[in-house]
């Protein structure tokens, strides 16, 4: 298991980690198999989406922030359950396709660590297998 | 593949199932992978997020009522088109990392098997590789 | 890793792929461990839900469309930021469970590929291992 460190400077973005994902996939020697980026963390998810235009990632966020408010009629205390449930409906991880040694992914994908609750000093977890 | 058999006890809950994968994990003997935690069902979710402080958990099954409203102009007859599709939202299963033999969760994470259409006898099925 | 084509007909519906993933499986030869279904698109997503009942697929689409509304003020400049926030909603990929050799799904459950911005000609990348 290999830990990607990754520092967030805004409450919410999107942060790119393609390339030290693929570093991670091909420093592991597997030929085929797949690839499971995950956060260890409860208010910051992983996904895979368009990494050509930053505006598609700019509308998620935006999207993200209306449909679950930062400030409702909330139990948790913290002041950061828009952040939990973000990280439910996104996810905590994706799984991705290991082939020829490389990570293969759609010629239009990026792999995003999704910060809901930053800025905060992050870690992914990628195991290959 | 291993079955854990789980009775939930209202329509709408998420129950904390961490202890029991644990165990499966560490029944499997499996040193370094992961391991995939599935619901067999339709209406009902498997999630990682905040096991300490059950307001957040209580935060996600109110949200996700009010998102996706059990009565409304649904075709499906059953009266429960909710529960599927916030299965669809949350998603049928996690894959979490699995090293030096043991589950490896973040800090603050716990393993949720999330009820939508309860209460019902409910299984979750554990595969270790 | 295996390709399977789905042509679809619409601008959003789900396509049951089920049958195709589990030959997939079958031709792979491996008995236990479990299946990767991936999209390698950007505005096309993958769930596992009922099968039976078209009405519960039809709600889906029904209720994403009202959820996240085509229009809007999006950023992204092509039309489509609803159908790549669906997509990472619902998500890019299902791991499903193998066991004795064959897809183990529950009895209710069918794979699906999720579009959101078709007609398109799309791919599904089948790994099992």
């Amino acid at each position: 298991m290999r830990v990607l460190a990754v520092d967030t400077r805004r409450r919410e973005e999107l942060v790119d980690v393609t390339e030290r994902v693929r570093e991670a996939v091909r420093a592991s020697g597997v030929a085929e198999g797949a690839c499971l980026v995950y956060s260890p963390h409860t208010t910051c998810a992983v996904t895979v989406n368009e990494g050509w235009d930053p505006a598609v990632t700019a509308d998620a966020v935006t999207y993200l922030a209306d449909a679950v408010p930062r400030t409702g009629s909330y139990a948790h205390a913290e002041g950061n359950s828009d952040a939990h449930i973000k990280t439910m409906l996104v996810g905590s991880s994706v799984t991705l396709p290991v082939s020829g040694g490389d990570l293969r992914l759609g010629r239009w994908q990026a792999v995003f660590l999704c910060e809901f609750d930053g800025p905060r000093h992050r870690e992914l977890w990628v195991t290959v297998g």
